[in-house]
């Protein structure tokens, strides 16, 4: 046979094949297993069992061509008939129905093109809802591997790690990885309990952190978020990156004090305050792992990692630091750099072996819940002068585009969370959340969370919780104060209008100032009034943030901001239009301000599904230019400017030439009013 | 002022310096302080606090030139004045004398010759004893630098942490550092403490593991042998790498049994006794740690580190692995590579941070202690075929030399140790250890343990302690059997003569066979006999050593031994020539035979004070040949072979000709006799 005739023999023998969606493609003997074609071509295939028909991961569907589904190939089959492995796995797990093969025991006879679904690709991507931000590529810092260890051979004397080491090195490609000690111990009755067969969980291509005999395919990990008021957890699936769990707490350290300040002010006063405070945060995650877990009915060593994020005096509590150094100049943190460690060693309850990674802090005030901001929000990909700020006791602000991005924090207060408003209350069923005053009766109507009717609408009283109005919740605030105002009640100055007791009996003396009568319960329970100092109070807090926001403005030197996000349950709930109306944010296009909801807590589910979004954030923070306020001279000027309420539509363009047109869902009437009666003075 | 002319007045200001024992020399521009040029050419010079005149490591000594002791210099002065930091210094710890100086206060005025003393070398040599052996280069693992850390600042609101890795890496070219999780909580309360000046201990020029406020100056380090019989802990200066304390104790675990093998039965039947016996041991070392520091003042948070050789059973159960594995064929090891962590994982208590390092495993019989063992001893660089053994229950064996090394273990049992012997005993006051038996009379004379006489000398009897004689060491016995051979009360074969009964009232029946009675005491006491079956167990035992031996004589293709070394507690108290009488080592010139004390011990010193040495063993044992007894069918061939006592002279021709020779501290009559004895037949 001359060398032609062999090529041409050889040739007769391959077989094309393409894969979708990728568009890769190559020739390949008869008989070649499809799974090692995707691999030799750099299709994105999964598999956690390495080709042996166990695990279902590399299932494809053959999109053109054609296969018998039974163990008899006819002449005409593109790929080889059912085999007994893939009958045996739908029997097992779902039977492969829909044209779906094992790609690891299917093998290619005759040109096929072959489609891998997504939920077949390692490197899949997680679709995020808002079509303006880039899906997330699932890629997990975590991940199963299950190899078969050569047995235990004397004459052949190395550790069975070493073989574990070698087999996921010439299986998996992991060469050099290193394994927890504290699973020596479980090694060898883990090899003979799976008959030498076992699976790995694997951090960062790096190090082996847990062991199952045999195949094991749970792998999760949670998403955290640790607010100053709020805790939240989210499980996810590692392998699919779904959400499959969550659960959410009240910061239990409220009872060391409400904000931030007061907890380390409590620190300060009591030694040992600041290790009760980490040992009931850490208790408080635990109680949530178990939660989720229990959602999902997983245990809870199937949860292999924590991707979490927290403003920087609850990092570094959870972390066992005093947070004293924080709580005035320089205000220094201890570390500004991304953390990981085992959980274990924060004494968080998951896997033994399990991973946690703390995302960086950005300053003293400006913690790793505004770093998860920015990878949710990715303002360093905006072509737009972007402003994301996230609203809790202090306000963390950020401000920038792709070229600059800038930083800081503001000291708002609790006022914009119901604290220190004399009504005030956490957002919870019975809190007035949307409110309107008519501007000639000066009567409110409000709503209430818990309930879908406006308190004028008949049914309103039965509909409540427990029929009892408790107290005004932050974004009530905001509204009833802006309506007030629009209403005429309070001046520019923000003083509440004792004249206007002659119109309505709402307007109240209390003291030397007035107060005004939100509500009034028929059966004579607790009234719910706006005082003056109620009206102070979202002065000083709104004055903070518009000054912080002013600052940042100066110093990337604009003047026009085109799009505002805004970030956190107060920015979920907030109306735009009243908050600008009060001058809490600046002017910008309406349609272009919008609410980010848990735009941190969706940061740390990012970092806990992409590893490379790790280093990404990392990178980005330390280019973020750090403003810090207490510093700047300005920051004062600006206060004390914005502590009026706007005392002209000049200085909202952008808002007033919007809210003239009829907004849906919003009352236009509240708010012509109100413009009507200002034309008046 | 022309180009020359500045070049001129250039080397008018330059001053040469010759730096001794290195040799290194340069020019500097007047007033260079010393340190400095030292760092320019590569000067070994040790320094803590880098250069602010508090440690006193870099002292050097003005050895040709001049300078004054006052703080006036003199126009002849090769060296600025002393200053008042040296004046400071002297006073605060030793004075300057002896014409020392700080090299980092000692300014260059004219050309000089300086000496560094080893003391002040970073890398200065550790000397050993014997002339053979390289010195160990000091260069631990753990070293302890001084930094003074940048003020917080809010304009550039990074983490103390980052600030100090900072200075870390400028002062003393440390890039890339990370620093345990656990030092984040004590980071900022020490940077106040010692007014931002901070001494860290780095692990591996990676790792910061400890800090301190201000100049801590103490790093000590314990090198520790677990044995089964032995743990043995010292305690090392890791600046100086002198042996300052030294403590051992009777491995705990001979509770669980007297031999590995038994221990491991221990854990077979009890479930729980893994765990128990890790326990135990974690805290003999613990016992031990405290008692060292004990001995030098120093506190358990000084010992930064600690390096460690064993066997692979105590080993494993250390680690708290369970040894069963390694109690049964293949024997395999749960990892054979060195295991490096927190000492704390294991429950070790040193310092918080600091770490162990366990030196690599060669085969399921043949562990660390080997390891260690081939370290000390460096048999791959040597030109003579080179035989180690370290006999315990089992014996190690290692052969080779610069082409090639081989390893195996063999099951000698515990009959060395003075155990399975009818008078056996532990060597301990009391222990017979020596003994002589004319072969005219067949009485024997003897030493004990605790006393310099033999026992057929005046004044013996109240030389020893308490006045009893207890029993026999593992050297006695050796002893004794081997004089009874070359007394001829034992015949080749190993069968006490009961004809000799006529001769002597030594030799007594019991059972069907007879015993050769050593010690009679006057009082009454307990009788020291050698029985018939007491030689058996030498004879299996030394067997088992020799057929090992000879196994890897023949894999490495040899018959002659160049050079023997004898390792362990054994090895030191054994008469050598007793021992090639009764056959447990091969022919050998005799002064080729010596012993290694605990070279297993000294290996882990070793890998204490030189990080390099790491790398070097962990990279032979790779390439150490591993020969399983249990699987080569001629073991079992050799060792029947050796069951027998050597019949003739042939046998050892190098040892019978130099035992002809007198030979100081032997007894000569008992050897020749022996011999005249053996001319009979």
């Amino acid at each position: 046979m001359g060398a032609d005739a062999g090529v041409s023999a050889l040739l007769a023998n391959m077989v094309k094949v393409v894969f979708t969606p990728s568009g890769r493609r190559g020739s390949f003997p008869v008989n070649t297993p499809l799974l090692h074609a995707a691999r030799v071509l750099g299709v994105d295939i999964d598999s956690v069992c390495g080709g042996r028909g166990l695990c279902g991961r590399c299932q494809i569907i053959c999109a053109e061509g054609t296969f018998v589904k039974h163990q008899i190939a006819s002449a005409s089959s593109s790929l080889s008939a059912f085999c007994a492995t893939e009958i045996k796995y739908g029997t097992r797990k779902t039977p492969l129905v829909g044209g779906r093969r094992l790609s690891c025991h299917t093998l290619l006879l005759k040109d096929v093109v072959i489609d891998v679904p997504p939920e077949s690709q390692v490197h899949r991507q997680i679709v995020r809802k808002e079509a303006e931000y880039r899906d997330i590529a699932l890629d997990p810092a975590t991940r199963l591997y299950y190899v078969q260890v050569e047995d235990a051979d004397m004459h052949v004397p190395k550790g069975d790690l070493q073989r574990l080491l070698e087999a996921l090195a010439s299986d998996w490609q992991l060469p050099e990885l290193t394994c927890d000690n504290r699973l020596l111990k479980t090694l060898q009755p883990l090899l003979s309990e799976g008959q030498r067969g076992i699976t790995a969980a694997v951090y960062d291509n790096q190090t082996i952190v847990a062991l199952w005999p045999g195949l094991h395919e749970c792998a999760y990990g949670v998403a955290v978020d640790v607010g100053s008021t709020t805790i939240a957890v989210h499980l996810c699936d590692l392998t699919s990156g779904q959400v499959l769990g969550s659960a959410s707490v009240m910061n239990p350290q409220i009872r060391f004090g409400e904000d931030l300040m007061s907890r380390v002010s409590y620190v300060m006063m009591h030694p040992e305050g600041a290790e009760e405070m980490t040992q009931v945060i850490r208790h408080a995650l635990n109680k949530l792992f178990l939660e989720v877990a229990g959602q999902v009915g997983c245990t809870i060593e199937d949860i292999l990692e924590i991707a979490l994020v927290a403003n920087p005096i609850m990092h570094h509590i959870l972390l066992g630091i005093s947070p004293v150094e924080l709580g005035g100049a320089p205000f220094a943190l201890t570390t500004d750099a991304a953390v990981e460690m085992p959980a274990s060693e924060l004494e968080l309850v998951i896997n033994g072996g399990g991973r946690l990674y703390i995302l960086p802090c950005i300053a003293g005030h400006v913690g790793a819940d505004t770093a998860g901001m920015i990878l949710s929000e990715e303002p360093q990909l905006q072509d737009k002068m972007t402003l994301l700020v996230d609203v809790g006791t202090n306000a963390e602000i950020v401000l920038g585009n792709r070229q600059r991005l800038l930083a800081c924090s503001s000291p708002t207060g609790p006022a914009f969370e119901g604290a220190q408003v004399s009504s005030g209350q956490r957002a919870a069923a019975g809190a007035i959340e949307r409110v309107r005053i008519d501007s000639e009766t000066l009567e409110p109507r409000f709503r209430v969370i818990g309930s879908d009717l406006w308190s004028d609408q008949p049914g309103f009283a039965a509909s409540i919780d427990k029929h009892r109005v408790t107290g005004i919740c932050g974004s009530g605030i905001i509204e009833v104060v802006a309506e007030m105002y629009l209403a005429g009640i309070v001046t520019e100055d923000g003083i509440v209008d004792g004249e206007l007791r002659n119109r309505t009996a709402r307007i109240v003396e209390s003291g030397r100032t007035w107060s005004y009568l939100l509500y009034s319960p028929l059966d004579g329970g607790a009234e719910v009034f706006v005082t003056q100092n109620d009206i102070r109070q979202i002065q000083l807090a709104k004055a903070a943030l518009y000054a912080g926001i002013k600052l940042l403005m100066d110093h990337i030197g604009t003047q026009h901001i085109e799009r505002i996000r805004l970030a956190g349950a107060f920015g979920s709930h907030i109306d735009v239009q009243h908050a600008m109306v009060l001058g809490l944010i600046p002017d910008c296009t309406l349609d272009q301000v919008s609410s980010a909801g848990n735009a941190a807590g969706t940061g740390a589910r990012i970092a806990l599904l992409n590893r490379g979004s790790r280093a990404e954030i990392e990178d980005l923070v330390k280019n973020i230019e750090k403003i810090e306020t207490a510093m700047e001279p300005k920051f004062q000027d600006y206060f004390v400017d914005a502590m009026a309420f706007p005392n002209k539509r000049d200085a909202f363009p952008k808002l007033f030439s919007q809210i003239a047109k009829p907004q849906p869902r919003v009352d236009p009437a509240g708010l012509s009013g109100g413009r009507k009666r200002r034309r008046r003075h």
